[in-house]
This record gives C-alpha cells, sequence and structure tokens, in this order.
C-alpha cells in the first residue's frame, strides 16, 4: 500500500484518542459506584488527600528540576548540539508521564473504597471496580503516550516538514522528558510506601502488637496513601516511560536500517492496533463468587491472553501490509517478544507464588528464624534470574538473527527493538490488571479500618492475592522490555554518535570492542550503576522509615488513650513526614543518573558510554529481578504462614521470622528493583540528548 | 644483560625453594611452644582431627573429578586439541594447590592453642606465634606456586626443548588444576565453616541463650574445625590460584606482546623478588603488651608496609634490567597494581571497620530491629562497590595506555597483566597477615573452652579483632587481583583463539563489539554466573545449617545434662554432618563453572564466550565485594554493640538484631563472596583450556 504510511500517524492519533475516552467513560462508570459506609468515606477521604498533596509537593520539586534542565537544553540547542524541538519534547515527555501518575492515582484512590464496598455485593462487581481503576490507568498510560507521539509526528512531518531522516532522529531524544518524570516519580513514591511501610509495621506489628491496617496505628493512613503514590502513580510515569521508550527505540532502528518511513510506521501501526486489541481484552475479563485464586486468575488471564493472542495473529498482516511480502520475517521478533514477555512472567510466578515450590520451603525455613528466611530469600532471588535471563538472551538471538543481523547489523538491531514493541503493545490490558493489584490492596485496608464484616474482607483478601500474582506477570513485561529497549537505545546511541560525527566531519571508531579498556571501564562503570542506585534507594528507604518509626512511637506515648481505642491519632503528620523525606531522598538518585553518563562521556569518550550503557543494561536487568523476586517471594511466604499452611499462623515465631523477611523484601520490590527498570534507560536517553557534547569534549 | 632471562627459571626455583624453607623453619619454631593445658590440648587435638578427618574427604571427591577431569584432556590432548603436558600440568597444579591447603591449615591447628597460650605469657608472644603460623601459610603458598611454575618452565625449556612461543601458550593452560581445586576447597570448606557457625548460633545462642564457643553446644568444635578448613585451607587453595594464575596471564601476554623471553621473565623475577621482599618484611612484626588496636595494626603493618616499598623501589631497576630502558615504562603499571591493592584494602576498611561511620551507623540501625540493619547492610554492601570500581577502572586505564596500548592492544593488556602480578607481589606478607586471622579467632575459641583467665581471654579478642583488619586488607588484594587477573586471562583467551584458528589455517574475527548479539548475550549470561554461583552456595549453607540445628536441638534433648555441664555432647557427630553435607553441596557449583563456559563456546561460539567472561568479571567482581563488605560491617557491627558502645550490649534487643545481620553476613563474606573470585578465572581457565574444542564445535 503506497502512502499508506503518511497517514499512521493520524490512525495512532485517533486511537489514542478512542483509548483516552475509553479511559474516560470507565472513570465515569466507577465513579456512579457508591463509596459506601461514612466511615469508608472518611478513610478513602483521608487517604486521596494525603496522595493529593504527595503528588502535588512532588510535581514542584520536579518541575524545578524540568525548568533547570530546559534551560540546559535550550542552551544545548542554541549551540548547535540539538534541535530546538528537544527542549518542548522534553517538556511534554515529562509532562505527560506525571500525568499518567497523576490520573491513576486519582482514579485509584476514588476506587478503592468503592471496591470494598462493591465486595459487600459480590465479588465479581468487586473485581470489575478494581480492574476498571486499573483499566483507566492503562489506557490513559497508552494513550498518552500514543497521542504524544503521533502529535509531534505530525508536527515535525506537516508542520515543520523535517525530512524523515531528521524525524526519526529528533524522536529518539524525545524520551528523556518522561524518563526523568518516571525516576522521580518511580523512586519518591517508592521511597514514600515503603518508608510509611515498613515503620508502620515496625512499630505497630512488631513492637506494639496490632494487626496491619489497624486504625489504632498513626502510620496507617500514610501506609494507604503511599500504595496509591507508589505502586500506582510511580508505576503509571514508569510504564508510559517505558511505552514511550521501545517505540522512539524503535523508529530510530526503522530508519537506520530501511531508510524509509515504512520501518517506522510498523512500531506504530502494532502500538495502535494492541491498544484496539486491549480494548476488547477488557470486555471479557469477570467472574462468579467463587474466591479460588484460580478461578479468579482466569477471569483476568482471558482478557490478556485474548489481547495477546489477538495481536500476535495480527501482527502476521500488519508486518505483510506495511513492510512487504519480502520483509514479513521482521514479524518473528514481534511474536518473540510477546513470548518471552509472558514466560518471563510465567518464571516469575514461580518463584514468588506460594502456589509453588520455592515459596513454600522459604516459608518453611522460617522455623529456623529470620536469618535463615533472609539467606533463603536471597538466594531464591538471585537464583531466579536465570530463567529471565536465558529468556531474554534467546529472544535477542532470534530477534536480531532471523531479521537478517548476520548480514546487516542495523536491521538486526531493528529486530531487537521490534521486540519490546511487541512485548508491550497490548500495555493497555497487562498494566490494568497489574494497577488493579493496589487497588484492592487498599480496598482490604479500608475494609478492615472500616471494620467491615470478615466476609467482605474475605473478598478483598482474595482480590488482593491475585494481584500478587498479576503483579510478577506485570514485572515480568517491565523487566523484559526495559532490557530490550535499554539495548535498542545503545544501537541508537551509536547511531546519533555517528550522524554527529557525520556533522562534524569526523570519522569516529565504530567498532565497541570489549576489551577496548574504554569499553570495557565504562562496562564497569555500568555494571556498578545498579548496584549504586539500590544502595542509595534502600538507605532512602531506611533513614525515612527510622523516622517513620520515631514519630508513631512517639504518638503511643504522647497521645492519651490511643491503644485502646479512644484517642485519635495524627496520621496528617506521618504522610506529611513521609511526604518530606521522599522529596528530599529522591533528588540525589536521579542526579546521579543524569549526571554519570556525562561524566563517564567526558572522560571516556562515546566508547566509554557505549560500555557504560551495556554494563548497566546486564547488571541492571538482574539486580532488578533478583530485588523484585526476592521481595515477592517473603511477602508470600509471610502471606503463606499467615494462611496456616505452615508453622504456626499469625504471631508464632515463624510468623515474626517470616516478616522480618517481608520487611526487607520492601524496599526491595517495590523501591529499588523497579526503578533499576527506568534507570538503565534513563542512561540512554541521557547519552543520546548529550551525544553531541561528549563529542565535542572527552578527555581519553 | 643478554641471555639473562635464561636463568630466570633457575633464580626462581631457588627462591621458591628458599620460602619453602622459611615456611617450615617458622613451622619448626611455631611448634617448638608448650601447647598448654590438659583442656586445651584435648580441644586442639578435636578440632585437629575434625579437620584433617575434613581434607581427607575433602580430596577423596575432589580426586574422583580430577581423575575424571585427567581422562577428558588426556582424550582432547589425543585428537590434538591440547598439548600433552596441560593433563599432567592440570594434576600438578590441582595437587600442589590442595597442598597449599593442608599445610596451611595443618600449621593453623597446631598453632591455635598455642597462641592461645603464648598470650598467657605475653601480648606479643601470642602475636608472634598466630602471625607465624600465618607465615608458614603465607610462604606455602607462594613457595609451591612459584614452584610449580619454575620447574614446568625448566621442564618444557630444556628438558623438551619447546619454543618460547609453545611454552607461553601451554603454561597458560595450566592455571586450570590450580582453579578447580581452589574452587571446590573454597566453596566446601566456606559451606562447611558457616553451616557450623550459623548452626551453632541459631540454637546455640539464639534459642538456648549460651554464649558463643560455649563448650556445652555440641555444634562447637564443627565451628572451630570450619575455620581452619573454610578460612584456613580455603584461603590457601584460593590465593594460591590468584598468585599462579596472575603469572601465567602475564606470562602469555608478555609474549604476544615482545615476542620474546624478556617479558615472560619479567613477572617471575618480580614474583622471586617480592618472596624476598616479604620474607624481610615479617621480621619486622613485633609489639608491646597493649591491646590498642591501632598499636597492633601498626605492628603487623610495619611488615607488609615494608615490602610493598621495597618492590615498589625494586620494581623500576627490575624493569630496566629486563625490559630495557625503552620499556621503563612497565613498572608503572607494577606500581598501579601494588597502589589500588593497598587502596581497595583501606576502601574495605572503611567500610566494614567499626572505627569507621558506616558500620558505626550500621550498628545504631539495630535499635529499630532486625530488618533495618539487614536493610542497611545490603544498602552498605552495595554502596561499597564504587570506590573499588573506579580504583580498578582507573588501574586499568594507566596500565594499559601508559604501556601503549593506545597504538598497540597487546603491550596495553600485557601492562594489566603487570598490574595484577605487582598486586600479588608481595603475597607472601600479605597473606600471612590474612591467614594470621583465623588463628587468632581460633585461639580465642579455644581460651574460652578451655576456661582460660579473663585477662588471656581480653589479649586474644584483641588479636582476633586485628585480624578482622587484616581480613578487609587481604579482600582487597584478593579481589582486585582477581577482577585484573581475570581481564589478563581474557586476553589470553583471545590469543588463544587465534592461535588455534592459525594451526586450523581459518581466520577469526578478533573484534568482539559489544553491540554484537553473541558477544551481547554471552555478556548478560555471564553476568548472570556470579548471581547463579551465589544463590547456589547460600542455599547451600542454608540447608547444611538447618540440619546443624537439627542435629544440636537434638542432642540438647537426648543427652542428659549436657546444659548443666554434666553430659558430655557428641562433637563428632556435627563435625561428620558439617563434612558430609558440604562436601555434597560443593560440587553442583564446580560442575556449573567448568560445564557452563563450554556450553556457551558451543552454542554462542568464541565471541559468546568472550563476552561471558567479561560480564562475569564485572559482575563477579561487585557481587564479591558486596557480598564481603556486607558481612564483614555485619560482623563488626554486632561486636561493636558487644563492645557497649552502641545499645545494651550482650543480650540486648539491638544485639539480638544485629547477631541476625552477622548470621546472614556469614554465608555472605566467607562462602559466596570469596569463592566469587575463583570462578571468574577458573571461567576465562576452562574457556582456554576448550578453545580448540569451541573453535571446531559451535553452532552460532
Amino acid at each position: 500500500m503506497k502512502g499508506f504510511e503518511n497517514f499512521v500517524p493520524f490512525f495512532t492519533l485517533v486511537i489514542s484518542l478512542a483509548a483516552l475516552l475509553f479511559a474516560l467513560i470507565t472513570a465515569k462508570k466507577i465513579i456512579k459506584f457508591p463509596e459506601g459506609t461514612d466511615k469508608m468515606k472518611e478513610i478513602s477521604k483521608w487517604v486521596r488527600q494525603g496522595a493529593l498533596a504527595y503528588l502535588k509537593r512532588q510535581y514542584k520539586v520536579v518541575g524545578i528540576f524540568f525548568a533547570c534542565m530546559f534551560v540546559v537544553l535550550v542552551v544545548m540547542a542554541a549551540l548547535g548540539m540539538l534541535t530546538w524541538f528537544v527542549p518542548f519534547a522534553f517538556i511534554t515527555g515529562g509532562f505527560y508521564s506525571g500525568l499518567s501518575g497523576f490520573v491513576g492515582m486519582k482514579i485509584a484512590t476514588l476506587s478503592n473504597g468503592r471496591t470494598a464496598n462493591a465486595c459487600r455485593e459480590s465479588l465479581n462487581k468487586g473485581l470489575r471496580v478494581a480492574f476498571s481503576a486499573g483499566s483507566v490507568m492503562g489506557f490513559t498510560v497508552v494513550g498518552l503516550g500514543l497521542f504524544d507521539l503521533s502529535t509531534w509526528f505530525i508536527l515535525l512531518k506537516f508542520v515543520f516538514k523535517l525530512e524523515t531522516a531528521a524525524i526519526a532522529s529528533s524522536m529518539l531524544t524525545f524520551g528523556m522528558g518522561a524518563s526523568s518524570m518516571a525516576l522521580f516519580a518511580r523512586v519518591g513514591g517508592g521511597i514514600f510506601t515503603k518508608a510509611a511501610d515498613v515503620g508502620a509495621d515496625l512499630v505497630g506489628k512488631v513492637e506494639a502488637g496490632i494487626p496491619e491496617d489497624d486504625p489504632r496505628n498513626p502510620a496507617v493512613i500514610a501506609d494507604n496513601v503511599g500504595d496509591n503514590v507508589g505502586d500506582v502513580a510511580g508505576m503509571g510515569a514508569d510504564l508510559y516511560e517505558s511505552y514511550v521508550g521501545s517505540i522512539i527505540s524503535s523508529l530510530a532502528l526503522g530508519y537506520a536500517a530501511f531508510g524509509s518511513l515504512k520501518a517506522i510506521a510498523l512500531p506504530l501501526v502494532l502500538a495502535g492496533l494492541g491498544i484496539v486489541a486491549s480494548i476488547i481484552g477488557t470486555f471479557l475479563v469477570r467472574t462468579g463468587e467463587s474466591t479460588e485464586q484460580s478461578t479468579l486468575l482466569k477471569a483476568l488471564s482471558r482478557g490478556t491472553n485474548f489481547s495477546a493472542i489477538l495481536i500476535a495473529v495480527l501482527s502476521v498482516p500488519v508486518t505483510y501490509l506495511v513492510l512487504g511480502a519480502e520483509n514479513l520475517k521482521f514479524c518473528v521478533p514481534i511474536l518473540s517478544g510477546l513470548i518471552a514477555g509472558v514466560l518471563i512472567g510465567k518464571a516469575t510466578e514461580y518463584f514468588t507464588s506460594d502456589t509453588y515450590k520455592p515459596t513454600q520451603k522459604l516459608a518453611k525455613s522460617s522455623s529456623t528464624g529470620s536469618a535463615t528466611i533472609i539467606i533463603e530469600g536471597i538466594s531464591l532471588g538471585m537464583l531466579s534470574t536465570v530463567i529471565p535471563i536465558i529468556i531474554i538472551g534467546v529472544c535477542i538471538l532470534v530477534s536480531y538473527f532471523v531479521c537478517g543481523g548476520k548480514t546487516s547489523a542495523t536491521f538486526g538491531l531493528y529486530g531487537i527493538a521490534l521486540a519490546a514493541v511487541g512485548m508491550l503493545s497490548t500495555l493497555g490490558i497487562t498494566l490494568a490488571t497489574d494497577a488493579y493489584g493496589p487497588v484492592a490492596d487498599n480496598a482490604g485496608g479500608i475494609a478492615e479500618m472500616a471494620g467491615l464484616e470478615a466476609d467482605v474482607r474475605k473478598k478483598t483478601d482474595a482480590l488482593d492475592s491475585l494481584g500478587n500474582t498479576t503483579a510478577a506477570t506485570g514485572k515480568g513485561f517491565a523487566i523484559g522490555s526495559a532490557a530490550l529497549t535499554a539495548l535498542a537505545l545503545v544501537a541508537s546511541y551509536i547511531d546519533k554518535i555517528k550522524e554527529v560525527a557525520l556533522k562534524a566531519g569526523d570519522e569516529i571508531v565504530t567498532n565497541f570492542d570489549i576489551m577496548n579498556p574504554k569499553v570495557l571501564v565504562g562496562l564497569f562503570i555500568g555494571a556498578c550503576l545498579p548496584f549504586l542506585f539500590a544502595a542509595l534507594t534502600m538507605s532512602s528507604v531506611g533513614k525515612a522509615a527510622q523516622s517513620v518509626v520515631v514519630e508513631v512511637r512517639r504518638q503511643f506515648k504522647e497521645i492519651k488513650g490511643l491503644m485502646e481505642g479512644d484517642g485519635e491519632p495524627d496520621y496528617k503528620s506521618c504522610v506529611d513526614l513521609c511526604t518530606r523525606s521522599s522529596l528530599k531522598e529522591m533528588i540525589v538518585p536521579t542526579i546521579i543518573a543524569i549526571v554519570v553518563p556525562i561524566v563517564v562521556g567526558v572522560v571516556l569518550g562515546y566508547q566509554g558510554v557505549v560500555g557504560m550503557l551495556a554494563g548497566a543494561t546486564a547488571t541492571g536487568f538482574l539486580l532488578a529481578i533478583f530485588m523484585s523476586n526476592s521481595g515477592g517471594t517473603w511477602d508470600n511466604a509471610k502471606k503463606y504462614i499467615e494462611s496456616g499452611a505452615v508453622g504456626g499462623g499469625k504471631g508464632s515465631d515463624e510468623h515474626k521470622a517470616a516478616v522480618v523477611g517481608d520487611t526487607v523484601g520492601d524496599p526491595f520490590k517495590d523501591t529499588s528493583g523497579p526503578s533499576i527498570n527506568i534507570l538503565i534507560k534513563l542512561l540512554s536517553m541521557v547519552s543520546i540528548v548529550f551525544a553531541a557534547l561528549v563529542f565535542k569534549f572527552h578527555i581519553l
């Protein structure tokens, strides 16, 4: 179909608007549900206000950062090191990424209480409300992402009349805004949520001996706020970044491979169709009244599986139509990306769900105390990196060689980028099932705090448990796509450097031999970055949690009658405390992620940067899986013990040991682990934006 | 000096014999010291017998492995894939490495009680005995190492009359025996010692509330045996391997760079002179009666500093004489290696010693329980990777570029290999101060069990504390040299592949571009290996420790009057148990380390192998530092709390939390961390030995 590719950005623009409309309609439906008892309304309000207050202050801090970076980018544009679009695209990327998080958080805080209330009627209703909330977030993310890309594409092509090469090259630099925003949101939200969670648990569960989500605990509202600003808003900004990042890297590599608009069109069309498939999939999600996990899981899987199969089937004719019969092989990476995402999710599930042996054995190791459960949990997390690395390895090799990488590397690299796009094509619905989790979790919290019937609590618990499983799958996609996208971005960086060199009339060494000491030392430094990043974020959680502990202890001591249920705890002070400390603590890690690639580039040159990016991608992938899975398996081992399957149940020595594991796992799985996914892409994005600078000024 | 290089192997042979003689004389001196009271003699005998029994059985298991590998190597030699020397050198390397461990263990178990007894007379005598024991081990290791290399060199050159090229190439393959033996010893010993330690602590300290080293604890002898088979015998085999590995890789790269015997001679001469400098240094170690750590540390540092400065000064004229004035720059990497080793040791000390802030702050975090101390300890360990990686990075860049790597890569790579040799040149004395630690530790245990006076115990405690600091420095050298040696071995592997290809008349791609998917996937897999390895070894410790817990609990229950001090615990059953489980558990990790490089080579080809080796070196270095330092800082934070500086001292909640940290840290720092150092070199050694096989048969 000739000329077809000119319509593609308009096609995706329409689809992106449809996604946003679908999100809006779903949100309106949710709001029609009643909020429940007065107590429930009050709690929901507390959580909503706290979350809103946090986000407002976060955006203020981030706003200052964006203003400074904007100035830097404008200066660079004035010096001819960037096109003039970059500073503005930087802002829009950051804005939409933040907006994705904001909308997700807003709808989640509106749905938490409603989910709990819907569970009083039926489990299916509860599931529908929580899943709908997830859908709003999912389709806002993909809708805004595709909207941002489509509008810029149209602007560059039809308003500014840029050449295709310039479009691909410009759009590649557009990811930095989204990535920076995502890192701020993930790190800040992640520190908030875990500081509150760990702090609440340490004093509440361990010292005072009151149950989780007990309204007497002054940190309990902060804990719930944290779920929304960390797990929801953070995740929204994060996946917006993944989605946009995977598409723009494939645009750039597509142009490098084919030198035409066709290869740019393919990922866009795919993303558009993925949204359609996801919307259809959401209608298949419904369940009966059985709280059996397998039944509930089937309800959700029906939707995600349908969407995935649909996009898999469509990928063949789409590739045929866009790239022509001779390039049909390019549908293989799309499929292999999809399959790899599912398999990594399954592997994650195997290592973290208590229906499988590893977590069950971990729960048993609690009988010899907290030290053994920590040792075993770390060991399990490290072990769980092996299968995903093999899956990603096979996916890379298949994508590269099937697409003809042997004869021309650019085709192979485009294949790798397409694998990432394939993996994320159904993000609308996978994110819906993922974001559903925190909503169900919070619904349980509200049910507990509002003193709803045991029967309702049982339903919310069932929904919450399901959330843990879908979170595992979601993480599979997030981590897998991060690795593939990061690699595609490294390849794009190399193209960028070539482009810069060509412009300057210079020749460059396009060989990045691993034994070249610049590449090698870059590799070492890059490999170290995820460790540094994890160290900083974990220590931030530790610091912030300790301040929460001090505050909660103070309230227990100073507020009379609090433990007896007569006094009113000061929820707001805990929320404030978490807000202040998480905002303070999120700055240094993010600045490091931006400054280090520039410093490495200036010292070691672009060869060092390539080494750094490869090293960071490899250890980042491993560390993210290790930390997420260790955290997940500790969490579920604790739940397994609570269920009475092993050990003496709640309050037993085994349970206490498991709580220590769970607490250690909190920053692992919800702060450090997920932030690393963003880190490895932000490093590439920064490198790409500062490529011209590094090319001009470097020591070695 | 013409023809000088022909005398070098004889010179080193003489020096190696001198080192062994020095070790023998020192050992004889130690044995003259009295063993102390009957009770002390009895305990020493128990420990000695247990350790000997373990080693005998370990060597049996390892013997089977060596027999099988010998057959494999003979077959490969028959097929022309190896020279006929390799199978035999494989055996001698393994034999001497094992012998190093055996001698070290033997002398340590003879010195433990004597050190405790000497402390009854004076602190200086105690220090002298313990340090002498360390010296015996140190000089046995370097003596046997240099003896092995010298005799082979003489055999190949003067008996079999091989060309220099063939000598360099053959000797490169000689490291695999030592590496395999080292890995067995480190993993097996590491599992033994930590299973006993963790098991003894879990039941003794935590459940039964009896102090460490209490003779009522049935696992207490196993714990002491473990210190000897793990920390001493394991360390001996380990550093034998490092020493030999660093020298042979520099031989091969030296020949590749200069094409003559001269560059082969330099590292050998350096090693020989390092032994002389180390022997002189040992005479400077003596102290007064102050138990002040700084005074004691000065006593040891006097020796190590003197040796280091002497070899630094000598390196300039030696380089001048061996390589000529025009190549004087090759003394720079030697110096930079020495300095890097010292600096990494200092960084390790900063992060793990309780005289600095990090460990003090960690100790304070115990006030909020075991979860926070675990989070902070992991964070600290990860953070502590940053400085060493920068040091190694600078060392690599300096060594490479100063030696002319910019114009010819082979010179630069030879520079990197020389840095490793420089770092390990004074191994004789650094190992003496390192191996001194476990002896002092055991002396304290024996003093406690034998019920010696508090005054004596204070002296042994002071010596033990000092041991923790020297262990930190020793680890700096072990980890730093492992990274440099591993890199030199990767470079040697590439040379080997070129040689194989040349022989086969094939051309090879000598470009290992990091974006080549074979290299990249190799990199991912390699980066994963240290994680897998750490996971397996930690889980082995967990498993073995749990079986110890069950046994100790059984004895407490079934043996009447045990807790009251009337019954006799069955020490032997715990020793047996640890022996059986550690021998069982050490097999799988070692087999993996040998099989994976072959499988990766067969699937991805030699490009994949290079990627794998680089990836394993990067994450192996990071993970080893992280795990060693986390473990070290937990250990010292616990001791800091015990000293009363923070928290409520022994038995307080803070102390209990710190004990959990220490227990988690045990397998970190004494099993997984140090094994990874060997792993990264064994991977290269295996790859080198199987290079011809992989070159012939590979899929991609």
